[in-house]
């Protein structure tokens, strides 16, 4: 065996440790590139106690000084939302759902609009069959927030990642839609 | 340095290549084998106002059309309800228990029966000791559905895995029983 | 090459077996070392009617027979509480703030008091920014009760692990404070 073969050699298993230390995930870097990646649109209208037939989500649980059609004072706080959303590819409410988001979103703040969100996709189109949970902190002042992606099904098997939440619009307290540009970094 | 041990050494760097690539998971293939696998069933008695000393889950939030002893019109939409149900081995109610189902489930669709979990089961037999969290979308009149397990501690430290979910029995709106089989696939 | 390289690379291959094995974490050895590692406090002031101003979490969600300003009976059994709490490096309530606790908890057994808790910390300090998502089992009465981490955005980017709750102190049914002893095994 010649130097040139053992030199190869040591390449080889150079290139592994970079791999397998950078497998381990413990370095500081966070540019990671998304193994899959997807932008979804969801619409949520919420009930007022006048919009039955087109409301997408309703108050069902409100602090003591809250009810279940006006959200409350201070900041929402405390207010649950049970939802079931139209799920589109671009920001029109009426192009045709590719999906539905469904869960629950909680304002859990006094003094400014953040939610706790725990939802999921369930897709249904050509393209993709299978559903996709997330959780995470929704401050929704923020142009831009992070959410965590901590399991899917079907086509989305195992699949962990970074859900990236913009308010595309909004209008009053009963309309809103908010981009969602899904990374998993964790495919399977 | 003999040709026999070279080529040894290489087909070891290849199975490496191999392992290394298939934990990378980036693959199409889901048809990975469980590293542990659990079936069990679970009870669920919803209180309806009559039947305080059997129930094992209460509504805890309603829509403004709702209230909290019968689940409300639309498919039960906005209903939360709160949990803590036996865990058993087999179908019956009455085996003696491995542990408790806790946690709530919530009524998400207008116009049909769908939840959104999130709930743990906590198991306390001699084969197991700790706990698994689910979360997921259950389309109640789908077969078998899947939902997320997104972590556990105890003999199920950091696990993560798929459980597949059927309704194994259902008596009116108040008792229903499930099964759930438990697939790990992150096992640590 | 002379039989010192061969028996170097043989050596390296092992040590490689041997990372990758643990790194498969497909054995029974659940004693790893955190790859990070925070030890915080939160501090939850129930709304019970007359603590407005300082309330950090109100009851938002009861079964029947409870209501939204006195926890229930039957160890608050269907009880659903959203917060909002301040979380410190310390036991002190009033030392300053590194972030929030957000998110809510459900009592949910009749005969002891637990709760399933589904929340986040949300840090924001000259050490980190970014936040952490729990969700897990939590019975109260036992000291030490592990849940687990789920993922993370910022500083904890992907991050899973297991968190260790303890009650720090309680007064009543209206303060209490957790000490969590949060550890990542999955650092990214």
């Amino acid at each position: 065996m010649d130097a040139q073969i053992t030199s190869k050699i040591l390449v080889l298993l150079f290139m592994f440790l970079t791999v397998s230390s950078s497998h381990n995930h413990e370095g500081n870097n966070k540019h990671y590139k998304p193994c899959k990646r997807l932008v979804l649109f969801f619409h949520d209208i919420v009930y007022d106690g006048t919009n039955a037939a087109n409301a997408t989500s309703a108050i069902v649980g409100a602090p003591q000084w809250g009810n279940l059609t006006i959200l409350a004072n201070q900041s929402h706080f405390g207010n649950v939302v049970v939802f079931d959303d139209p799920v589109t590819l671009d920001n029109n409410l009426h192009s045709p759902p590719v999906g539905r988001a469904q869960g629950q979103y909680v304002y859990d703040t006094k003094n400014v609009f953040t939610a706790w969100l725990a939802f999921c996709f369930v897709l249904n189109s050509t393209d993709y069959q299978g559903s996709i949970n997330f959780v995470g902190y929704d401050p929704l002042m923020v142009k831009a927030r992070d959410i965590s992606v901590v399991g899917g099904t079907g086509d989305f098997f195992m699949h962990r990642g970074i859900a990236t939440v913009m308010t595309d619009a909004f209008e009053g307290n009963v309309y809103f839609r908010l981009r969602v540009d899904i990374k998993f970094y964790d495919c399977w």
